[in-house]
């Protein structure tokens, strides 16, 4: 049997594109005793892997040339000589950019949330939707009538950050990439306001406007510039939440502006902190609960941007870094 | 009665001068019921000060043209009308840069410790050994065996810091600005390493040699160039304490290098965060019992650099940003 995989073809030189990836038909062997083989239906595209791409980045262990482009990937199983997984269960894993994947059944979970879609396994209730989860509730820590600012907030992680934040009682602000965007926050997210972070040439200025009181939490996706231009409104024991860095994962450390207004961490004693979603897995099972029944109440919404076609992959990534997808990114296959 | 006290007179262009300063004689009036009348012994020279003369500097709001520079004091009570005071009272207080002051006692402090010199109550045991008790302890939280890496480690923030992180059981590796200093901090204060910030051109290279498992906790004196060469080698989990900014004192946001690597931050999930000790009044009797029974044990060790003459506080104040003080900075007056 033979299958499509894609991989690196090229380190990029700042932003990605389509010839830096490549495509490859190769043999799939047969099952083994205590293996799956597990056929995709989504796949995921993450700005998170640039940074595993190498080039000018130095953040991570990068990819070898030749190598599998990482990704979150759902998929049905096609044969099974495992005791824990039947032909025709629908699975969550992360095997990369491949239509089949023969698997132990390690690191696969079986869907069981029949409320949603299964797509959501790798979105909202994926990493994405825990990073937000994770980032917001336990960094942020967000009380009654504090402002939120969340950056990159029509994407899955921003979007889910600002709802939970809303849901705890906060007054939220995004900023976003086209008024569309700013439109979809305010009008269906319940977000207090929404900027358009390609008009103001002063986004300080623009954020003070928004946020009169300053800010008491930033739960950024964007990098240096947004956290640089929020410091000097944040609040007396302001929390700077870290989960994403895509205008940063481009450049190297040398080519970037930089946090300059860092005098605000002891006039204001701010606290920055980092996250990675799966710090926290032992607390998933309570994430997942929470969010599958705020999404079923009606109280966080999500939205999916699908491509068709496994080979849409590389041009899906590309448009992540031009803004080019609204909502969860994800590609369909077969 | 006449007393002398020192005011601003210009706003610094970068670096202060002396002649940003400028003494005056003024009359002292009676006491009212209710007031003291303090003669001061000693007065600090603090360099987190320069951030309130303005100039280019935009952190916090600074004082104005003509106002008394900040200071922690102790002194003596000259004359009481108030109950809780009576003549010959050592106290510690912060009325700034004057001979005499008058106060209805709110902010004054008795010195209670008597197995100490009175100075230490501005400097060990004052905001500077509060601000790395609370600093290295809360923000830091070393265990036994980690790596912290203090910078300025030879002013008394940074040795007080270093010195409780060793007390903890961590490995404790500090940064300095001359052989001298760097020899009192290894022979002394039980310093695993120290390294003259002065000499390497690459700092991360030289702190990696000194930190061959990388840093665990870094308890920060100097600024964002500091912080920028440590976050290439900071662990999974690590710590940040911000708690100075030195070396970005006399330099406006725009003209500062900036945080480069914050890659790390999402990277190796760090936390990075601002500090005023005293936001942690209700601990210091705690804090001043810890800090002094080490000093009476002999497992903590401090250093004054003391100038005679109330009309030296300037001097003393420019000498700071050259490195040329050793140990905590004050004058001797009267």
């Amino acid at each position: 049997m033979q299958a499509r995989r894609i991989v690196l073809a090229n380190r990029p030189d700042g932003v990605p594109k389509e010839t830096d990836f490549r495509i490859e038909d190769v043999a799939v062997p047969d099952l083994a005793e205590g293996q799956i083989l597990i056929r995709s239906r989504f796949i995921s595209v993450d700005p998170g892997v640039r940074g595993r791409l190498g080039g000018r980045t130095t953040y991570a262990q990068p990819l070898s040339l030749g190598e599998v482009i990482q990704s979150a990937n759902v998929g049905v199983i096609e044969a099974s000589k495992h005791p824990k997984f039947a032909a025709g269960n629908w699975v969550a894993a992360a095997y990369g950019w491949q239509e089949l994947a023969i698997s132990d059944g390690r690191g696969v979970r079986k869907i069981t949330e029949t409320r949603l879609p299964p797509s959501t396994a790798i979105g909202v209730l994926g990493i994405p939707g825990l990073t937000a989860y994770f980032g917001l509730l336990e960094i942020g820590q967000p009380k009654v009538g504090e402002t939120v600012v969340v950056s990159s907030a029509a994407g899955t992680v921003g979007a889910t950050a600002g709802q939970i934040a809303a849901i705890e009682g906060a007054r939220v602000v995004g900023t976003a990439g086209s008024d569309a965007k700013c439109v979809w926050l305010t009008d269906k997210l319940g977000f207090a306001s929404a900027v358009n972070y390609r008009t103001p040439e002063d986004m300080t200025a623009v954020l003070k406007a928004a946020c009169p009181d300053g800010i008491d939490v930033l739960f950024d996706n964007v990098g240096d510039a947004m956290i640089d231009a929020c410091l000097p409104l944040m609040k007396p024991f302001g929390r700077i939440v870290v989960s994403g860095q895509i205008a940063d994962y481009n450049t190297s450390a040398a080519e970037r502006p930089g946090l300059k207004n860092t005098s605000a961490f002891i006039g204001q004693r701010l606290t920055m902190r980092g996250l990675v979603a799966f710090d926290h897995y032992k607390e998933f099972p309570r994430a997942w609960a929470d969010l599958a029944n705020w999404i079923v109440d009606g109280r966080l919404k999500y939205r999916e941007d699908i491509d068709d076609g496994f080979e849409r992959l590389p041009s899906a990534f590309v448009g992540l870094f031009t803004g080019a997808n609204f909502g969860r990114k994800l590609v369909r296959v077969g």
